[in-house]
């Protein structure tokens, strides 16, 4: 059956692999290399809850889907990257829309996996930000989910707002809609107007390494 | 038993942890980082797909024959790093080799556990170059497997032999040959004569990240 | 209970944490990211053990107590840096100590699951040197555990000991503390006087990538 959850998880991908694909076409990478980091951005957050939950094969693998919607993505921003890069800030716009999608479903997953509240907040979050680690890894730099502006932190309250209606019992698919939206929208004021979290200052001369 | 696909197996793990030794000594590791970086090398791949599918411990864990072979290369690379050096882009032409057998050997495995074609494929793409991308990412490099010349392709190619073999019932033994054969001439010709898939070019003036 | 392995778990997490804020610190992430980091030095080789050995979800998710002790280090650490940083060289120090213990840990965890000693040994080596890779990986640097004086070879010597103990049937409990102390020792004693194994030298003036 289609469900709705089917189509956010789709939706979701294909934005992960937009944004995957657009950094690694700024790396210069060849075209199939492209399509891996789009496969990667789109699906290694949810590979790695998966893991973790001893769901094998994970989904992203077993259902062939993940790997068309990704790689027409990949194509896609392979031809037409002029009109990717067009639109303002493609990329981050692109993970917040990612990021609250795979948040929430990623909670969801793991406490219908048996998890505690905690613990399925924890791989919604790892569900949300592992693509963007992925990418970035891949493409060798530090993952901007780690310094952007209320980025880990949107995925943060997204889930906790599915954990949250689990434990009182509130209905599911709500809840998710209310936390992909709440962090859509932390997410996307952030980077209009530069809400963030307190940054830390060096307290050395020390080189980074 | 000692059966030609452990031979084939064994043969390839000794050629990628070459691979990883080359590069770590260029890095100027220490010993013990040049045999983690053989090591990872030369299983990550494999790894990796042995837990995607569920199959705990490892082999490459599991069976120390690996941890002996990559030890071995690894050793042999830091005391004669001249030697393996001296041969024309050693790196290159060990991965290819270790490319053809990886992905053809994992794309079987895959199939024998109950996977689709198409997620054996993967699996196989990720059992040949996941060793060079753990390599590279713990050298902290932008993969070369994401932009060498039909490098990530040419796995496609050795996995997808056996798949299409295994769906036309054909024998698996032939199949596996032929692509890891195919595999690895797809590679050497596209390193001779500069092979290769279109490359992304940047589309705007924005810097990487 | 919260026994004397548990002790040294904790004891091991809040400093493989710290060390992961200390370096975050310095990239200057932000506070969330700060977090990660630490959750990721702090739990990574715990994590890629309990999957590569199958026990899902690793502990490190499904208890809670992970969670809030590297919280706790990575808060402290964000608010008074200046105090983290005082001390010589603390990511070294909070480093050595970790390794360590979770090197044992990791080695014993590995041997009552039923791996050989040698694959427990090198689950014991991924569960001591896995933090500070991710630490490193996710700050975009070459591991400093495969470059540092007696880092990764430490770890293995830690392990080796208890491995050794479970196939002379000594009791657990002693060796662990011998090795950990062992490790700890020695990697301090390398920091002290420079104790370090053969460094590669690169033999040819190709560039590293």
């Amino acid at each position: 059956m289609f469900s709705w959850f089917t189509i956010i998880d789709y939706a979701g991908t294909f934005a992960f692999a937009l944004s995957g694909a657009t950094v690694a076409m700024r790396r210069e990478l060849d075209l199939f290399g492209v399509l891996v980091v789009s496969f990667a951005a789109a699906t290694a957050g949810g590979i790695a809850r998966d893991v973790l939950i001893g769901a094998t094969p994970p989904v992203a693998l077993a259902n062939g889907h993940y790997l068309l919607i990704a790689s027409a993505a990949g194509i896609f921003t392979f031809i037409r990257a002029d009109l990717v890069e067009k639109l303002s800030n493609p990329v981050q716009v692109f993970d917040s829309v990612g990021l609250g999608l795979f948040a929430v479903a990623g909670t969801a997953k793991a406490l219908a996996a048996g998890l505690t509240p905690t613990s399925a907040v924890l791989l919604g979050i790892l569900s949300g930000i592992g693509g963007g680690i992925a990418r970035d890894v891949l493409t060798a730099r530090v993952p901007v989910v780690l310094k952007s502006d209320l980025y880990a932190s949107a995925a943060l309250v997204g889930g906790a707002v599915v954990a949250i209606a689990n434990v009182l019992a509130l209905p599911r698919a709500p809840a998710m809609f209310a936390g992909a939206a709440l962090c859509f929208v932390l997410r996307y004021m952030a980077i209009r107007y530069g809400w963030h979290l307190p940054v830390a200052r060096a307290t050395s001369n020390d080189p980074p390494d």
